[in-house]
């Protein structure tokens, strides 16, 4: 079983941790500290060594930070983390603060006393970041880096798991390491720079076609690497994670060392270095300065290529769709085959569809925890059950799940909202809302130069019509076995990059009445280019095709609010559900296809 | 007759004209030089005295630029003006190049010989203009300030108008400037500003509820202000342009400068001073600094309280909109009344539709030159007919005309697309999508916070679907009795202001096929609190109100393209207009109105 539900959090360890870090503070003859959730990858995963901000405080949602100083704690959470945060935490022992309305600056401009000193870890903290705060803070307050406190203090802190990295197939990335390597010197060389430092881990599976462990939901290794324009790399990895196989993959032109000689492998390097402000720690970038090495900001050569999939990684998401599609026909026919009034807990389900996709025997992991919330519990975005909030799925409930699987061809997402018994009339006339923004943003046609944003209000123009909206972006980018949030292509009000073919997005609006249910339907798409139409512009357009292959819970729509073209699309998508999967499933799973698939 | 149609353009003069710049070149020993369309106040339209461009190049649009070197010479347009300026100017003389695609800095970087020095004239650029140039050209060049060297060698140059500038009284105005500017001082006070510098015109005239004649269509007096925290105004204007009735209006706390005197009126200034730089010439930034006079960057503080309309001005604006609707109707039906094959010019309908509004008796000026494109002439977006390209309007023709009125109480501006005869049923399927996109918007509900660019999308979506779009904005925001084309709000990828409520923004889709017709279909609308709906969330959200009245063709639709809801917004608006607009027109308007608004 790869989700666990244990409520673990252990909030009366604050107190005493946190009288430990401020002897630490006064040891190093600091006023504060801040402890943030990343590593120093600035990624959505961190290994157990790295849960800081869990260990200190008891808060573990997957973002916020924590702000000590001798008599003041404070964790900053979002929206989505307010509730748990207070759940979590000895709130005697500190406060909780909203992002973005409350900010880390203003709380340490207030305080701070005179000339206080803050302290961090230039590791675990971007430049963008660090920045922001040097611009707001008082001037009488320095902020300085030190090694981290809390690494100090936490006398059983686990160690890097030491998982081997290996060599990712060609058969499902689609192009060699090598192609990949010139294609990104050709960015450097046209920028005339000379280096650029990699530190997110998945940037560097996609360059290298390796994958890894370390992350669990995340199939990546802990590295960094050192591009140089001559189209060589050097390799930052612990020496335990290599082997002969994946040194023979990697070949001659990439050079491994060990991670600890990162500082010296950027001391040395000569020329202009790129460095991406928004992801790699400020320590980077430190280090490069101090040695009088030109810094220039710039992105991470390897996002735009790894976003744009090759037709390989198509071809092979496609078969992990196909094969997911599957696994959630059995999940769905099971919950269906539990009638009306299922004798069922929320966790049950979630370990019952963790078999339904082990079975396809190709599972290598979830891609993030399996969100399966029932009635209430449904409108809490980012709900994740566990013991402490498990809750029996009953009749008349709306049930939402959000899951997907790692399969080494690909990444899945899906959400499906389902009907238990009779629902009231006002959740199926928003799910049928919802489902109508679904269908506009598949059925979308748009000219080429456009991003997320430019779209995003065509997933809301139903339910705004309604008096409705929703709290989220409308999608985000996913990978091919790689992250099941990948930027930078999305679709909602903050995703300024422009489409282009091969990207994958979600396509998930929803709706949350709270106390009461929640509504999210979710397919994955793809970008490309539009077919032609008679009589259009001779305009280049794009559209997205659907991978996710899965019903859509027919019980949950108001038909009269569907347009014809609405239903067709859903006709004609439930059509070639059916054709794929009719026999891929067993043959209870199969009737019930056929029903949950029948036209409307 | 406000609208002029002579086709005045002298390319023969160019030659000589830019020998003598040349010469004036030599004399302040500089090695180019930059002529901007643009006057000291940023705006969209210029007095005489100020159309340098047009002047030297012949170049008359409402955009572009010229730069000359020693032994080269470029006009630069835009998109809309490229085939017009290879027209009107000697183009042995000057080449036309493309702007965004072709960049100024570009052409200095390789025009300009090793350490040359570019000259400019710093009251006629921003800061945000100059300092682009900075950073990017060659390290060798240095850009220098300059007399304007135009008015130099302009010997029988215009004087600036000397129209007196007049109270705009409160009936219209709906607040008076004391209170107005107190709204302004609080805002400089809570930014810790003591002064800001005004340099556009539309903003002096809604803070001191005056108007002028100055720019024609546009009703403002040129002058610059400086307001001061303490809620004092200087305001430079020359002298003759003010008398006793405007100093009784201004008041004792605004002291009236020539305007000759503003620099010493910025020399003196003390404390912070807030300038926009995306308006203010770089001149005043110079001054300023010079004194060692603190500037910091911001908005102008009146954009949005003016963008903001108050119940007066809506009250105004929805009386012009009455008036101008019925002068619209009398249009329309003149047009009907000529049936399939009239015989008819262009230049011909203009003066008409003209005729049309002095006849309401409370007409100003046009708010821009009509334009009044049949068959081909549709097609391009900004044409303005004149007595080259005059042409007799034809049966199976359509006709597009964008016009708009300049009345005390309001600012229209509306575009209808009329069937002369039988159009093409291509032609009729492209009006009917842009109907759809305009009636989109007309009934979008969306949430508060949301800007243009987050809902433009809604107006093409129609047109998308079936592979068309087109290339303009969907719409600009529109002052009351100001500017026809005012900032922030508007709907198009580049309006990032989010709404606020009185708002006026114009909802204009269209669609052009080149060498064919062209359609635009424009009703101004504003914002407003949306009407709750039962069964809605509680969020805030804002919807549109419509102000334009006036028929749309029907025999431009295909109801089969129509949805129900589609129809009964069209029904339900021509109901509208037929009711407000009835009893104000003519016995022979009334007949043809009734049948123009019938229900499809």
């Amino acid at each position: 079983m790869f989700q666990k539900f244990a409520a673990t959090t252990t909030p009366e360890t604050g107190k005493r941790r946190l009288a430990a870090l401020r002897a630490a503070m006064v040891q190093h003859g600091v006023d504060g500290f801040l402890i943030p959730r990343s590593d120093a990858h600035m990624g959505e995963y961190v290994t157990p060594r790295d849960q800081r901000l869990a260990w200190l405080t008891s808060f573990t949602g997957s973002a916020g930070f924590c702000a000590v100083t001798t008599d003041q704690a404070a964790v900053f959470v979002d929206g989505r983390y307010t509730l748990q945060a207070a759940d979590q935490v000895d709130t005697t022992a500190f406060e909780i603060r909203n992002i973005p309305s409350d900010k880390l600056v203003d709380w340490l401009n207030i305080t701070l006393p005179q000339d206080a000193k803050f302290a961090y870890d230039p590791w675990l903290h971007t430049a963008a970041q660090i920045t922001s705060m040097q611009d707001k803070k008082r001037s009488d307050l320095t902020l300085i880096e030190v090694p981290n406190l809390i690494d100090d203090i936490w006398h059983d802190q686990p160690n890097q798991p030491l998982d081997l990295m290996v060599p990712h197939a060609i058969e499902f990335a689609g192009q060699t390491h090598g192609d990949k390597l010139a294609q990104i010197c050709a960015d450097l060389r046209a920028s005339n720079h000379a280096f650029t430092v990699l530190t997110q881990p998945d940037s560097i599976a996609w360059l290298l076609n390796t994958r890894g462990t370390d992350l669990g939901q995340t199939p990546v290794a802990l590295c960094f690497a050192i591009v140089s324009v001559d189209e060589t790399v050097t390799l930052f990895i612990a020496p335990d994670k290599v082997d002969d196989e994946l040194r023979t993959h990697l070949g001659k032109n990439i050079t491994i060392q060990d991670i600890t000689s990162l500082n010296e492998g950027l001391e040395n390097l000569t020329g202009t270095v790129r460095i991406d402000q928004k992801t790699a720690p400020i320590a980077v970038q430190n280090i490069l300065a101090q040695q009088n090495i030109t810094v220039v900001a710039g992105d991470d050569p390897t996002v735009i290529p790894k976003a744009c999939k090759n037709p390989t990684e198509l071809a092979g998401t496609t078969a992990a769709h196909v094969r997911d599609g599957a696994a959630m026909v059995e999940f769905l026919s099971y919950v269906s085959n539990l009638g009306d009034t299922p004798n069922i807990s929320e966790i049950e389900l979630v370990k019952h569809l963790e078999k339904c996709r082990r079975d396809t025997g190709k599972l290598r992991n979830i891609s993030f925890d399996t969100i399966c919330g029932s009635g209430p519990n449904g409108a809490i975005v980012h709900y994740r059950v566990n013991t402490d909030t498990d809750r029996a799925v009953q009749s008349g409930d709306v049930l939402l799940v959000d899951s997907g699987g790692q399969y080494m061809d690909g990444t899945t997402d899906i959400t499906r909202t389902i009907a238990i018994g009779n629902v009231s009339t006002t959740a199926m006339r928003a799910n049928t809302l919802v489902l109508k923004g679904m269908i506009a943003i598949s059925c979308l046609r748009f000219p080429v130069g456009l991003a997320g944003r430019d779209i995003d209000a065509i997933a809301r123009h139903a339910l705004w019509s309604a008096g409705l909206d929703f709290d989220h972006g409308t999608g985000h980018g996913v990978g091919v076995f790689l992250s099941v949030h990948e930027g930078p292509q999305g679709i909602s009000r903050r995703a300024e990059t422009p489409f282009m073919p091969g990207m994958i997005v979600s396509n998930e609006p929803g709706y949350y009445a709270q106390g009461a249910f929640g509504i999210r339907i979710e397919n994955l798409i793809y970008v490309k280019q539009a077919d032609a139409i008679a009589g259009g512009d001779d305009r280049e357009m794009l559209q997205f095709e659907t991978l996710t292959l899965a019903p859509i819970d027919r019980a949950m729509i108001d038909q009269t609010l569907l347009s014809d073209n609405e239903r067709d699309w859903l006709n004609s998508y439930h059509n070639t559900v059916l054709t794929r999967l009719s026999d891929l499933v067993s043959t209870d799973a199969r009737a019930w296809l056929h029903t949950a698939c029948a036209p409307l």
